[in-house]
């Protein structure tokens, strides 16, 4: 949570709603997810490789790849306050993840409209290397993440 | 691993590579997972979503729907006995999956060359429903997943 | 449009949709594209690869078959009569396309909701190998694609 | 074709494999696509959008924004000399097109092995707006694009 944020309102929104979200997040928690930057529509990501995340041929499974990017893209798509929920998301796998690896993904919006929004994000390797490739098409609903609270001021 | 297999030796050999395989998959071990059908390029798994695999919003995490799926994906792909690797995957969500339900992923294979197969894996929940269409792409190495084995002998 | 409808009504206004889609859709002109099925949420059209539709190597250009399944889905996911429009669309190319060969798209609904609606087209050429498998994540808007029509009765 | 080249011997390969590949792509002539900038893995095209390339609601058909880009695609990676086939291309709508557009594709690699490659394709209309979302995967078999002509020097 480094970045100036050009708006201060917009950032606090922001800050409020990941907090809200990292509460119950669960499964990020198991991964070890930790937020290293916020802002408006982007989000970075970090966590560990833990032998219990290997598959079947000893490296990092697929799956907690695509969750950290997931998760970063949730984060990121929901920082403006209304509920936003993944259409459709991939992934591609430039190289091998190990254990021991330590995972940066941040995700970033290209472009959206009232109902959609299109984010990229990207998995990097304590190298700096790209390890994987995630894209995300969201769907932004009318539903104010914080409606409730707002009724009881 | 209900099917009458149609070429037994296949079917041995599908079997002895997805049992390798679990054998060291942490991650499918933490998922719960296990192989309810197995086949020559096809395979079913199931599991039941626990509290801890909850996202920020308390519905089962994006990550893990897939990571099922990835997984079924993974014994399909290689139950030729050759080591595959994912190139692209990706996931869609009709529907929402919520603590409890009981998921099976099934993986087909749709069509397949010399290096790279195209498979389906389709989630459904207790009712049928269908949660998660995930496809996965996928490429034959040419290594032998038994080669070590194999020279010993 | 071979099939005996289920429901008249909604095969009658699947085919007027069509039907009008098809005045307008002078891409699909170009492609020599005959829509040889029809029903509620399905469509398979049919072509013929040209001289003219070849890349850079000689074999079918990849855009033509995937405007082939495109148009099929256009059709498939229009057919209940409100305008839907594509989110995001993949293809993968088991096999390649020739000219001369003769093309068939098969778009089929998979799943659907109030928003969002998922379709699988397949495509496959003369000998009935699959040569494309396409899939669609499309928006159904409101907007009722006769209104100014009803408006004025 | 404006950008400096920083391996003059790279650059020359990659404006020898375009040349040849336009001499015979009959689909990107018909586009009316013209190449604007070419360097090593990467390709920028540019087209018009004509009336005759509108699907069946008077907007530009999906397939042709594909085809562009995918057009750009087949350039920036095959200008290293190998033939690079399509794996799986995808593509997302931001924004709809319209007859009269000018659309410029640009295609640049993110990562690449020895046998696989990940490319972005992001395509603007004249205002700069992002009208297209692009990826493509693609396979870089052994053969060499000039292979006979080189055997016969």
């Amino acid at each position: 949570m480094t970045a100036p944020p050009s708006d201060p309102a917009a950032q606090a929104l922001a800050e409020r709603v990941v907090a809200r979200m990292l509460e119950h997040d669960e499964f990020s928690r198991w991964l070890g997810l930790e937020v290293t930057h916020l802002a408006p529509n982007a989000a970075t990501v970090r966590m560990t490789v833990r032998p219990e995340m290997v598959n079947g041929f000893g490296v990092c499974h697929g799956g907690v790849a695509f969750s950290l990017a997931d998760s970063a893209l949730a984060f990121a798509s929901n920082t403006h306050g209304r509920l936003t929920v993944s259409i459709e998301n991939s992934i591609r796998y430039p190289a091998a993840i190990k254990p021991g690896d330590v995972l940066t993904a941040s995700a970033v919006e290209l472009s959206a409209s009232r109902r959609l929004a299109y984010f990229d994000v990207t998995v990097r390797n304590g190298d700096g290397e790209t390890v994987a490739l995630f894209k995300g098409t969201v769907y932004r609903t009318s539903r104010d993440l914080f409606e409730h609270e707002t009724k009881h001021e």
